[in-house]
């Protein structure tokens, strides 16, 4: 725990939003969690759809941390790294709770137009790192030229999307979708493509 | 509305759920949806939980009838047939209600093993549907022999699951996300794959 109230409150409110989720949980709640009161937590935040996007904002800034510039010499070794990153360690707890906590909220989503404002920025920020990935192996040869970065992106975005619901929703591996995943870029997108399936 | 009260109070919890979310959901507002009071749910439901259940239920028969046996001369056309009908139609107001109703429930199954169940359930429902389209295309030679009708079978359905997320959550069309679904499925999956690509 962080000695910063403001932080504090942060981090109650993604422990019990992961363990407990959305929908049964109070201000009480959070202000028994982070050991302060409610009037404390209005202190810092409005409403609890502030409490929310100030929590979107944070795990967005981690998020685009652990996604941004992801290691590889080549883009194809980053397009490996960013889908370990996104898709394997099931059994990480921190991970099982980043989908868990992601998934709550967007369910309010569809009610709530500040959580999917930032919700949107996630899935851009996403795609648009993948997008540019394949553009950038395209352009080195790595990656075939009849692909299309953006749909592909797009494309992978929304599996990405489906592995974390489902894996949070009703605990079907990620790491066996990797496999698949990485199966398919190997070859569907590599201009060097292998032509035998296991 | 049918003339049958259990119905009724499906109908209306089925509305509720799709307009407003569940987290703010009570019996309460149920009851007036339906035009009835809570003892008369609590006479047909034990509890909340239940409710949910019994919805689930009720939209596994409608989703199953939905997606079995779809149309079609092969299983190419049969595979076109089923994402037609799960992944167009974002103008569809129905299949708006549902995908958002569906991630409601989602996000409420990490911690109610009864509605995990169901969603389970839902999800093998959908991927048997599509590995036995695959397996019977790769029999009659439609489709490529190197594919692994179970895994890819899989991967159809995550992604499948992201569109509806992405869909339900941000409003990201899925219109799109089925063409682009048909051109992998062309390039990848057909015996008869197209050298191509837009």
């Amino acid at each position: 725990m962080s000695d910063e109230p403001a932080t504090e409150i942060l981090e109650a409110t993604y422990y019990i939003l992961s363990e407990h989720g959305y929908a049964d949980l109070t201000i009480q709640d959070i202000a028994d969690e982070a050991d302060t009161n409610n009037s404390t937590i209005y202190y810092h935040y409005d409403s609890k759809d502030q409490l929310f996007v100030a929590l979107l904002d944070k795990l967005f800034e981690q998020f685009a941390d652990r996604v941004n510039s992801p290691e590889g010499d080549t883009p194809r070794e980053q397009l490996d790294t960013l889908l370990q990153i996104l898709l394997t360690a099931d059994a990480d707890s921190d991970r099982n709770k980043f989908r868990t906590a992601m998934l709550e909220l967007k369910a309010q989503a569809p009610y709530k137009p500040v959580l999917r404002e930032r919700l949107t920025e996630f899935d851009k920020f996403l795609c648009e790192q993948l997008r540019e990935i394949l553009a950038t192996g395209m352009a080195t040869g790595e990656f075939s030229e009849t692909i299309h970065p953006a749909s592909v992106a797009e494309y992978l975005t929304a599996t990405i999307t489906g592995v974390h619901t489902r894996h949070a929703a009703i605990n079907q591996s990620s790491d066996r979708l990797y496999t698949t995943m990485t199966r398919y870029i190997e070859e569907h997108l590599l201009a060097d493509k292998q032509t035998e399936i296991e």
